[in-house]
């Protein structure tokens, strides 16, 4: 069966990005750029999140690859229980706190009560995998 | 630092979609509806995979949700080791054979040595997860 495109998301403009949890970025940024054609366009520390990343440019679309800079962060631990792969998809949202607001009342658990900073200028909220069919979600809006 | 974005691929125009495993679409579908706020737009038999998928739309990407029709296809597989979760990412490209070309050129182990006829009128090709840090790859081109 299909339904007419007015049936798409009227809250997710898009996917922003999917985060690539990797053990070195020093090989996987070759590896990706040689994958792509293109070039990491921006390399950026998550101090809060004890990650350091890598985005490259997928037309609207990002990828942020994603290295653990201590052996106890989220990255370490996904790492360490799954190995190299994808860790997260991000959608780019207009408003994040009446997605967060939305979100909640719908039952969907949100990982922090206010916006964080985020890597590359947003703001980010992040959604439990629980509820999400175990994919780790993340609301994303431009900070300027 | 920071590049600027003329270093963005020049072969992978978008993100096509994501595939997320679950174990129901019954389950999956509704609270996938109610995540985004839209509506599935699709739903295929992929019978090649023994998979059944639905497909949501979120600005120029897709939501592919898989369910498995039998118990030894790749969905059926990847849920009991893993469990629900990011299964691939498909990236949309204009001429898939000659992206095949290039990526083998490239060192990347492709999984066909032809296109195959793929979900929602695509053309596509899988490459191994090996040498992409674990991400099972699509690449997807337009039927018609």
């Amino acid at each position: 069966m299909e339904f007419m495109s007015d049936h798409a998301s009227p809250y997710f403009t898009k996917i922003e990005h999917i985060g690539i949890a990797v053990r070195s970025l020093e090989e996987a940024i070759p590896r990706y750029e040689r994958l792509m054609g293109g070039r990491v366009y921006k390399r950026e520390m998550v101090e809060r999140e004890g990650v350091e990343t890598a985005f490259l440019l997928c037309g609207p679309n990002k990828i942020e690859l994603l290295e653990s800079r201590g052996s106890d962060g989220p990255i370490a631990l996904f790492l360490e229980r799954r190995g190299e792969g994808m860790h997260h998809v991000a959608y780019a949202v207009a408003d994040i706190r009446s997605e967060m607001h939305r979100l909640k009342q719908e039952g969907f658990q949100l990982l922090s009560d206010e916006p964080n900073p985020g890597a590359d200028g947003k703001w980010v909220c992040f959604i439990h995998p629980r509820g999400v069919s175990g994919v780790l979600t993340e609301l994303c809006q431009d900070r300027d």
